[in-house]
């Protein structure tokens, strides 16, 4: 047997190793477009800061060490520029000079995902971080002597490239179109990574549109300029599917290539995997793109195990990401509110602020934490969490709740590790659990912070019951004062209005408040979810997206 | 309703908190035997350690403040000496002075653990470390200048102490009587933290038993004497059953108040939580002792919803720990391979050793993971992982998994946040999965590290395929050196023998290896489980066991 893989980095390599593990007698060519096989592609916006020093630990494998090891024929500036499909053929272009043909029994398309590149004047500047050269390219800029850069794009790979050119000085502008940074997040949980670039002095641009990329600037299109000896493009990907779309191969409703649970494409003799091929989405069984390397390397994987003739699926995908944020990490699964409200799906958020570990142990630093499910069902449907230590543990744990189906509620019930250097008796992720669980049994009642002006207009009642002290440093406008610890005894002032409305710093007071005044008024008092914190952080979101921030080069 | 809570700490505060929010109304007396309510035990070890600095910071509540926000009638240096269950009344004793009698609608016990001291001379001068007195006995002792410590018994309790005694300077022997240090997990696990704890200059004495403790040293059953100027006893704790046995409650076979679902007791209008209650085997469903906080605080909570009318049930217990031992972590949940061995359940396990994030990227280090599966079902049986990060966060996930009901292969599907910072692609649970499922579909055989003796004696031929100069720095007697870059060219050299058994460093190039032999040479073939890293490991558990450590006293 004989097989083709178009690409040689994370599905691609999966592939071709296990297939050879799997199959020792089968040909295996990689045809790799680019000049290196397996390299690090994660890893490259460290490379440009600097936090990997040798450009040469990006470089994973070689292809004489894939054929020491694995017998694979790995070919590099081979790009493959057609298919036939009816002589199961692949047209190869050798970047050195040359084209042939390439003979397969069975094909693996894993050409990963392009640079989504917009339309704008001098856009051809711009360097995009996909791959070893793209890096190369950019640490020659800085060689140069760059000292300004704009990275437009504010997702995961923008804000990754805005951090590391910060680190090595440079005075960079995040220009994103969204009014926060890291879409896939909510907004209300993306705002405290915001004030963090700022923090660091990163100029961070919200819901401003790139107009124009002149030779040391960047015109903004309301008329603004940006100095940039470097322009960074990060505005997302799109799968690559000229080659199968070329050959006839369907391209699915995402505009990714079309594939079934065995990685199968529309031609039964031709796979694809990684960032070109849709996945199905963990929620909706529909086909969806999810452009992340754990999968690439599980379904590249996966589908060395269907060409050798194992009855395996790919499972959905949920869907989990990572960034570092300077000192912060943030990290989510499955889908979020602004997803779940744009699709029309019933939801129910909560959000929390635990500590990361006990309280009384050093270190400890809260860490916000949403979690999305069905009111109906209970069914989790994501989560969210930003902080600066064991934010992706409670991701991971989340997300391995979801794939075993576990519901909110449950998540109360989970034996999470704990002793005070890690964590606490009643881990975050128990604590969102059990104020699910309080909200499923009607025993809590939330208003969530985009719902607050609304009950409030509405007639309804806001009691802030944190100490005077936290009242007096920072007030939702128009709430009452009136610390749950003097409750009981003050019930004689609590405002007119219906419903009560308590807010404490983080939900966790209110909650007992909002109990208290429930049982002893008769009133229905609800708990403002998150707290005064979940609410000042939404409040940012779009207030000062335009402060000013500095963004001097720092000292070299 | 009136109810009656024995025990201020984790369970019963718990219990206490939760009922006050359920029922306003209430009568809620909390009776602590001790002079603190809701104090940090968890972090004794620690404040002794100098971690935490401020005694105040062990004390999370006083029964003012209790009062305050729950309306809890909080009563400290109370003893419940025994109930009348027919009276429903508890008598209580005031420590300070006096006995009064308490009468109770509902009773919740939760009176915790005690330590469990030995039947030897002088052990009455051993110190426990149960409460923030037994706290406050200790630091006395290093304020009137103890210099030397011996620790009996290298639990987690334990190794905790003998860390913290040694950074505050103290020269500490560590006294176990079984063969390895933690004894939850298994031998080849532990054998690592022996290792770090003698590097951080405790002296660890491995298979021993003391004797007798004197004034100032502890004898040993073999004669020899250890300096002690402080001795401190931590061989695990017991039930405290003496009031509710007394009162002619159950006590489960294992020895703790014997509870239902709904942590009720063999009356109907007494429950209890906590240590002191037994819980039932997530694996077996039988009772079990889990003395854990996260379950103490969980059951105290649910114990709350039972009083107040709620459908809610407890879990089945399985048990998810964490231990910091200096520079390590070791975490484990649910069942080790003795214990499954000891109970005749078939297991498989694997090991392997990840790193805890990209290679490529500074401090990722290896975690030495361990997860055992019922061969049949594949269900997880149980999980351990020591390391030096990202350690508690595999087992978190692991523990979910096991929650949801997932198979050990299905860990190679988990989608886990990955991002260079943080993780590998493949992340090691996801290895792990992929192990699971090698051996599952018998892609893979295994031997493990226990096995290889037997099989080399049987005829096995065993080939190490790591580089020469890996093999020169340390190799398994009788192996021959073929690094699997080099096999395919030098089938020849294979040695005699059935099966061949290979092994690597850690299991990776093992299992591609044998794949390859499998393939070529028609022979069965079977990877080392773990590689020399589990093996070597494995082999120092009993070796070098009586190696003497420096234990000298550390400078102020």
């Amino acid at each position: 047997m004989k097989v083709v893989i178009v690409g040689g980095v994370a599905g691609g390599m999966s592939a071709a190793t296990r297939l050879r593990r799997l199959v020792e007698d089968a040909e295996i060519v990689v045809l790799e477009r680019g000049a290196h096989v397996s390299y690090a592609n994660c890893g490259l916006p460290y490379y440009l800061g600097g936090v990997i020093k040798e450009r040469d630990a990006l470089l994973l494998q070689t292809p004489e060490a894939l054929r020491a090891r694995f017998g694979l024929d790995v070919r590099v500036r081979s790009e493959a520029v057609a298919i036939d499909l009816a002589r199961r053929t692949v047209r190869v272009r050798d970047l050195v000079g040359g084209e042939y043909e390439e003979a397969y029994d069975r094909l693996v398309l894993s050409p990963g995902a392009r640079p989504f590149v917009p339309e704008l004047p001098g856009i051809e500047r711009a360097r995009t971080l996909r791959d070893v050269t793209d890096v190369d390219r950019v640490a020659a800029d800085l060689d140069a002597g760059a000292r300004t850069a704009v990275v437009i794009g504010a997702g995961f790979i923008g804000v990754e490239a805005a951090e590391n050119l910060r680190e090595r000085g440079l005075a960079v502008t995040l220009v994103e179109l969204a009014d926060q940074v890291l879409p896939p997040l909510d907004a209300e949980m993306a705002a405290p990574l915001t004030a963090e670039l700022r923090a660091h002095g990163v100029r961070v641009e919200l819901a401003t549109r790139p107009a124009a990329v002149g030779p040391d600037r960047v015109t903004l299109a309301d008329g603004r300029t940006l100095a940039a000896d470097l322009v960074v493009l990060a505005i997302g990907v799109r799968p690559e599917t000229a080659l199968a779309g070329g050959a006839g191969l369907a391209v699915g409703p995402r505009g990714g290539i079309a594939v079934d649970a065995y990685q199968r494409t529309s031609d039964p003799y031709v796979y694809a995997v990684g960032d070109a091929a849709e996945k199905r989405d963990a929620l909706t069984g529909e086909p969806a793109l999810v452009p992340l390397a754990n999968l690439a390397n599980r379904h590249g994987r996966l589908v060395a195990d269907v060409i050798a003739g194992r009855p395996v699926r790919a499972r959905e995908a949920a869907g989990t990401a990572v960034v570092k944020v300077f000192g912060r990490t943030a990290a989510a699964t499955g889908w979020s509110e602004k997803r779940l409200r744009a699709a029309g799906r019933p939801h129910q958020a909560v959000h929390l602020h635990p500590g990361s570990r006990a309280g009384y142990y050093p270190g400890a630093s809260p860490i916000a934490l949403k979690v999305l499910y069905d009111p109906e069902d209970l069914r989790i449907l994501g989560a969210q969490a930003v902080g600066t230590e064991g934010v992706e543990k409670r991701i991971d744990v989340i997300a391995t709740a979801m794939a075993g189906g576990l519901t909110a509620p449950d998540l109360a019930d989970l034996e999470l590790a704990y002793a005070p250097p890690y964590g606490s008796a009643k881990d975050p992720v128990n604590m969102a659990g059990m104020i699910a669980e309080n909200l499923a049994t009607g025993t809590g009642r939330a208003v969530q912070w985009h719902e607050l002006d609304a009950a409030l207009a509405d007639g309804a009642a806001l009691i802030d019951v944190r100490t005077a002290a936290e009242h007096a440093r920072g007030a939702i406008p128009g709430a009452l004062n009136l610390p749950v610890d003097e409750l009981r005894d003050r019930l004689d002032e609590l405002p007119a209005g219906q419903p009560l409305i308590v807010h404490c710093q983080v939900g966790l007071r209110g909650h007992t408040a909002a109990r208290l005044l429930t049982q002893l008024t008769g009133r229905p008092t609800a708990n403002l979810d998150g707290g005064y914190a979940t609410w000042a952080a939404a409040r940012t979101t779009r207030a000062d997206a335009a402060d000013p921030a500095p963004a001097a080069p720092l000292a070299a």
